[in-house]
């Protein structure tokens, strides 16, 4: 087994609050993440898939349809957009890394396996500070 | 002259739209920028100020005070905020890297120079990728 | 299973010396480590909790927390310090990156325990060429 | 276990082409990788071992002697050379990154062994958005 | 005045090799840049550029439009290319970061003007050690 | 006049303390940087020189030739050392960045002009979020 990874990235708007909450409990739990007007970030994905090196090709999948698949179905989706508002997959969920990076395992997982490889691991940045690994349910 | 230079950053939502120009002349001009449920960033804020080193400290300004300075009056106004929105120095003005760059400047350079130096520049990244730098009018 | 990461960092000093050595056996095996005068580093410290996300807040664990909890039990007392000498948990041992990343975990492991997630690693960068992961014990 | 990184480097050209097809073909799957006048990159190359830090040393492996090993037995026959052209042990297979990394693992392993400690992985950056990882057979 | 940056890359091999000289000559030069099949780099281009924010748009220039300038002008030039070999402006140079800098500047100055801006400086990166800036012949 | 820049680095220990002032009057100036057992940093040093490249070699000045110099007549002076005690050229300075930076300058700059080119600035970073620039006393 080999592991090829490809990053990408977006930009976006977010904030953690729970609807379910008043006001002073998410500020207590998500502080200044809970602005009501938002905050964003720019966003690093790491997407890691791994298989074996095609003898023919010397690769684990194409880096260049990786790289499109990922723009396609997930940057194209969240870049400049507003995780809480603007995101379909994301309607129903907090917008937190933990859970994006989750739903972005459930879109790329099968389209990878599709392509003939694993998904592996998605590993997303906040910031350069903080970051979320997910490496599936198994 | 030797130049001293403090990093700090904040994190926030902005767009980037003239609210005298439909919204088809807005995307027209800022494309994705100007999705109305706003987007983000992780900013990073490089400040550079300059002036003799104190022979008793070998210091041009104190780096702490310098950090406390940059922070106090620019990232807690800046950080978890919506630029447009949200803060009071950029309210007339579209918050443009550019634009955000020169209103540091006007808040931090007679700060500055009470604490006995020059600022030299304000370097702002909006992403990696593109950075403005100001340094004052002349 | 979810894993989230903290980078937190701190700056000290240290030498590699064994006690039990000579300086010309300190010297060949350590090399200029072993200056007397000691050296220094920019230490970088990533710490990895595992868990499952609540459902309330989307969180393994509040990063807030967390970082309050690596600064006040490990930055603070490595920071601007002499780990051969300031540091009463490394007393007793070689401050290799090896060794301080073991102290870390064994010190942060049962309060993040408490905290309701699990340590995953330690990854201790002595400089960006030099790192250290520790997965505990098993 | 403890697992200990060093990173290196090296400078090399290369090119993406499959002897046994067309140059249509190759410009089908490698795209403009295959331009058969070459192209090249700044590889970042991290070896990681795993061991019990030795009680003397507080090493799992001697990082001088670590970093000596990497490059001579990899660096200083792949940097400023052409991986399709200049490396014997590269020959007779495509130099994707997940080959050479490979090549570079079976290189590096049994001497690591020899030094009494064990290799855990190859990572190898090709640009700091693509690279590959290997863990040996198992 | 407002200098805003924008950062492209490009992936190229090259060597350097004065033709008039002996192998000998070359090697003492340029020692391992001079193989004679070549090696190469991840370049890393940063184009600065200078003038006063448009009060519609809070922009110097469209960084969208300066982006693709320097894409189609520059990069897809360069990309997956042999800057001794495949490049029609660097024909009769060494491509030395100086003299591929130089070049950078000729082909954008003119065109940067066009869209009402002005450039400042072209920095190009050949290894994150070493870079080179240029200014123009003022 | 093109502009060419080195990196190199030195990991070193030092302190901020001024030997005329007393404890209290050091750490309510310095704070933990006066920390009276050392503390340290991993220094990133950039040496920028400036001239015509020279057409036979496309180069300002044959960077092996620098980092050659950069290495013997600063880092290995530095590196792994204690600057306020192991450094003959710091002895009567408080090794603070711009202090360092100076004197870097000096050492540096008549050496540079025997190579054919002039010495533009020395930029020394102490970590990533603090450095200093010096261009020398024009």
């Amino acid at each position: 087994m080999v592991y090829l990874t490809r990053k990408e990235h977006f930009n976006a708007a977010h904030k953690l609050s729970n609807p379910n909450w008043s006001e002073e409990k998410n500020w207590e739990v998500f502080g200044k993440c809970s602005n009501k007007n938002w905050h964003g970030h720019n966003y690093e994905l790491y997407v890691t898939v791994k298989g074996k090196p095609n003898p023919d090709t010397g690769f684990i999948i194409n880096l260049k349809d990786l790289s499109v698949l990922i723009r396609e179905e997930v940057c194209l989706k969240l870049d400049h957009k507003n995780l809480n508002v603007d995101v379909p997959f994301l309607n129903d969920i907090l917008p937190s890394t933990e859970n994006v990076a989750i739903k972005i395992w459930e879109i790329l997982s099968p389209k990878i396996i599709e392509m003939g490889a694993q998904l592996h691991s998605i590993k997303l940045y906040e910031t350069e500070s903080n970051f979320v690994e997910y490496f599936g349910e198994n």
